[in-house]
């Protein structure tokens, strides 16, 4: 029986809408975080020794890391390759993709997440205009000069093309999804039309919907 | 012909180092930094929008993030499957750390170096302590957390394991290093003499150096 080890709203809901798509048979069992500390459930680190979500285990195997087990979901349960390109050079978009997201994206939205919460949360009232002066110029001089070129390539690949392959919804998408949501749920999306209408007709498919409903 | 867009000592070294593994016929095209702003040489955006190393073109096709770039080298030019293992739970190990690296090593990493250029070189003195202790707190509360466990857990698989899939070296390895040769190069690895030996084990290997007299 496949498990997916949960935590309601990170990176795992994209396993749950991947093994919705696929239309599998598995089991979700879900964790929390401490609603003081944020940190996970510490049970996960049980099941893996970074205690991170998600985790996917299947027969002895144990797997982490959202993009392995994106491919080793479709390694075993994709024979027909209706979820990853087995062609270049649409495989190479399928690649790119897949590594872009958790890669190049996600770590500057999180840098950025970080730096808010902190300046929101952690900072006394007194040295606040001196913090808040430090963390804008760490966005204005690294996050946004880097963000923003990656922010612009994806808006114009999807004015080209419908899904991140191509004509064709794939993996790639589920995985590029959860950092495209996360910012335009923190800034919005008025100035990247093709990234919004993209993210809307994602949200309509029948396993996106029936994965939020578990996630 | 291959190409490798590179600039000198960033992950684009990783790519010389499997092309030499591989004993392909490749030329490289190196580019600089500009010495004040260290922004890339602007020519890179020509070849591929973000305009970051490395990038590789092999014919019609455009590469660029380092994961996808080993896929795609594995894909054409390892029919033997010498540096990708073929079957599970070995494919596991390499898909897991080929992510890992990228998805959730180096980002605390570079999130940590920036702080830490930030600090030195872009703060007043007036305001320095105050700035450092903000950092400081975001290297206790959030940086160190995720590190250390995840330097742990890789010096307890390289204490029972000669690479990162196994006993056979692997691309996951060409992957895995630089993050590894950062974090070295910052603090020093004398807490992980596992991942130290590692270190050196793979600097003796002929297509590292290879690479190295190249990069």
């Amino acid at each position: 029986m496949i498990t997916l080890h949960h935590i309601p709203d990170t990176r795992s809901n994209r396993i749950i809408w991947l093994l919705e798509e696929l239309k599998l048979t598995y089991q979700i069992k879900t964790y929390q975080r401490d609603p003081v500390t944020k940190e996970a459930d510490a049970k996960l680190k049980d099941i893996h020794p970074l205690g991170k979500t998600p985790i996917l285990t299947d027969g002895d195997l144990c797997l982490a890391e959202s993009g392995a087990i994106i491919e080793y979901l479709l390694d075993h349960y994709d024979s027909e390759h209706q979820f990853r390109p087995n062609h270049y050079p649409q495989k190479q978009q399928y690649l790119y993709w897949l590594h872009f997201s958790e890669g190049s994206l996600m770590p500057l939205l999180i840098m950025g997440y970080v730096h808010h919460i902190a300046l929101d949360k952690g900072t006394p009232w007194w040295v606040k205009p001196v913090i808040k002066q430090f963390v804008s110029s760490l966005a204005k001089r690294f996050i946004q000069p880097r963000l923003t070129p990656q922010l612009q390539m994806i808006e114009a690949h999807l004015t080209q093309q419908a899904f991140f392959c191509g004509d064709t919804f794939s993996a790639a998408d589920i995985q590029m999804m959860i950092p495209l949501q996360f910012y335009q749920q923190r800034f919005g999306c008025d100035a990247y039309p093709a990234i919004s209408a993209y993210i809307e007709k994602n949200s309509q498919r029948q396993a996106y919907k029936a994965s939020v409903k578990q996630s």
